[in-house]
């Protein structure tokens, strides 16, 4: 039996099947650095400790993202090293913070399974959990892959498809220190909760251009293994011709460019859909703008969340945007990133 | 009103109106390490915690430009984010260390203003001072750039221009521990203050080319978000055609570079004056010498002054240029920095 | 005299000196997430504190090969500025674990000294002990290096060559904790010591393609400043046309390449000899394959040792590799290392 573990096919999953994931990973103030370094992201309570203790943490939180990078990519080598595609995302939480000193491990579940028509390939449909050294959850996601079979011959007609809540429902409990007193000399933004509206639209200024090196680096400090991202020598023979940027890299710095306009927004509380529209290669500069979709109230009195719908283009200004979609239905060519999220942001009123 | 921060124009500023930046900022071992990686330094005082509190710290304290990088940075959004160029620099100190765990901050007074005679922009002089989170200062400094105006129809005649040391002052109190007993197996250099005379000219040998990655990794660490440094595609619609470095990651080059022949001066006391005589682009290799402009005795025993003048050129071997200014006053083409500045270095007469 | 430091020419060695090399270092976290990002490096121990401290460490110790770059890196300046060619390495081992805090030093003592029969250059042997802040040692290394003499005229021939081991011979003691009870779904590997033999191939089926700026700050952040690494303006005008890359980077990818199929060898034991069979540049994609040389017993009950040759491939899969020479004994031209070293690895049978 040969020793190299070449990922896992169609067949080899079943529903119930439980994975444990290897790699549990420390972080580090080495991979806050880098993420700073990455993405030039500049929400504050990430950046400084003195903040964060000003608004009721023991000390700086990680950004919801690079946790949910460093963890998520655990689960590339079991899950998706053998993908055709990453097809969705769906109901993706943040339970609890996570601290420098903190080690993150990954565990999931099969909950779906379909084969597809053509015998090929199929989707496989994973329930995965991220928990802390405590065994607090950190992370709680459900994501669809479309996988290559072995054996293309034989069909098994499996179709079992599971059903994913549209956004993720606004629970009793949020899992952050009550706010008041907002230092927004600090922060960079003076707007809160109560001024945003729905339908509002913020088109970013900001544009990052993201090189080779940058997101190679970011996907292997993540110990994301997936080869797409890493063998240029192997993908100069695809349709591709190049290395393939990780889509949650992208995600990341649409983020960072969302700050501009939404710089009291430092909590991701839900990613409810996620669709990469396009490829992102090494070279590409990055836009964005944000539609707020949906102003949630919450029973506490010192937060609200904002539902919001964060557009990234490559290659061209937000601004000249008006829609991801064309008349057909199908993805502009340069839009790269179609993200349904909800965000927890502090009121106003609670200000003194 | 817009929630999108477009920074200030120049009738956006009033002298003697106070700016408190945001995003502070707790430095961590991964700002440090990425320090090093991106620039080489081999300055041992910041390299070994063992070494540093031989020489009397703590812990090794941060490199003075690393701390200058990541303080300086906050300032791009509120004064420069609108910049025409980045003029000039004066009276930049470093009154205070500063180590891993601090957390920085930075504020700003506007000190002058002047309107350009075509009325499209105008020089704003800015003095920022630095504090850690005891509100001790740990970088102080003067600088004046050229801003747009918004309203280029309306002129307002504004001239008031502050005068600038030509160089820092020196004071009786300099915060670094009793220098003796410098171990120079681990510093490198046999060099001390007695070693150097006015007028000495060091060519410094080594040359580091810069990788548009590499600046752009600096200038996001450092969250300035200035556009020329990030946006390809933006700048590929300037006369520049590319991201234009930040011209801090260029001062640290040039410093790495100086440590052949300046190993124990570990210290920067001040900068007086900068110039960023042509840009820099990725790419390009840069190489250094340095004049000593003034040897500075001080009160204390152990330890002197060099003024320096380290001439940073690109793509061209720093021997090979006699003078940074051809005979017309203009500087030559591969000249890339004039940077006047004064480093503190330990006594050979204090060592036993 | 000159103050620049020009490095150590053939006839500025002579037998029995000894050199303390500049630069003592603390590691850092920091320095740990850079080397996961420019590797992607997977192996579990030096991952996770929690799975180090389940392991018997106190917490996750370094990555050999890091340790091995940053304490390694100091003795360029002084042995390897004016090299011609890296030629060898022997007995390289790794006495005792280095952790985040430690700081590392270099010490080398000149052991044998052969002039070229062209009279323009020699080769030097040094025998370099890394040591920790305790005077522990941490690393412990011949090398061999061509250097060029500064007088070409005048021949000494000199001719003290030393005598190496084949491989390094096997200690009664291992500096590691008794292994037990090894977490698989940590390590991601199910293979023991009893599962290999003698003449097994593995072929990695990983490549990754290394960027001028992934080696760049790499080679700085060990503060290794050979010239032929940074600057390319100088290296266009030589046959390489390019900067060459730090061949410990090579050593490094391959390792991590290795990862898979020998996921629970998570200590390099030594390094037995090691060659740079040709250069890699920015942009080459990495591939490599293992055999296992020899399996070998250790009087410990809980680990054994395999020695290993591992073959790095440039832009070709390592399997279409079947021998990495010739028939003419020469390196074939994409292979770029011939590594052969030893790693520790569990036993199953102590697994309860």
């Amino acid at each position: 039996m040969s020793k190299i573990n070449l990922g896992n096919f169609f067949e080899d999953f079943e529903i119930g099947q439980k994975i444990i994931h290897p790699l549990p990973r420390t972080i580090t103030d080495g991979d806050v650095s880098f993420y700073i370094a990455l993405t030039g992201s500049r929400f504050a309570l990430h950046s400084s400790d003195v903040l964060a203790q000003r608004m009721g943490y023991k000390k700086k939180p990680l950004d919801d993202l690079l946790m949910f990078h460093l963890t998520f990519g655990k689960s590339v080598q079991d899950i998706s090293l053998n993908a055709i595609a990453n097809l969705g995302y769906a109901e993706v939480s943040f339970p609890n913070p996570v601290f420098v000193g903190d080690t993150v491990r990954l565990e999931t579940e099969i909950i779906g399974l379909k084969e597809n028509s053509n015998g090929k390939s199929g989707v496989v449909y994973v329930h995965s959990i991220g928990y802390n050294q405590d065994k607090q959850e950190v992370l709680n996601l459900k994501r669809w892959v479309m996988v290559h079979k072995k054996n293309k011959e034989q069909i098994s007609g499996i179709k079992h498809i599971p059903t994913f809540e549209k956004t993720q429902p606004i629970t009793r409990n949020i899992n952050i220190p009550k706010q008041k007193d907002i230092d927004t000399s600090a922060t960079g933004g003076k707007f809160f909760f109560e001024d945003y509206i729905t339908g509002e639209r913020l088109n970013h200024p900001e544009g990052i251009t993201i090189d080779d090196s940058d997101h190679t680096l970011a996907t292997k400090l993540y110990q994301n293994n997936a080869k797409v991202h890493f063998d240029d020598f192997m993908m100069k023979n695809t349709p591709m011709k190049q290395r393939l940027m990780y889509g949650g890299h992208v995600i990341s710095i649409a983020r960072t460019i969302s700050f501009n306009g939404l710089e009291n927004a430092q909590w991701i509380y839900s990613i409810n859909s996620g669709t990469h529209a396009n490829p992102t290669f090494g070279g590409d500069t990055i836009y964005a703008y944000t539609e707020i979709v949906e102003t949630i109230e919450h029973e506490r009195e010192d937060i609200g969340l904002l539902r919001l719908r964060t557009i990234a283009v490559k290659n061209q200004k937000s601004e000249e945007i008006e829609s991801p979609k064309a008349e057909d239905g199908n993805y502009l060519k340069n839009v790269v990133l179609d993200l349904d999220y909800t965000v927890i942001i502090p009121k106003r009123k609670t200000k003194k």
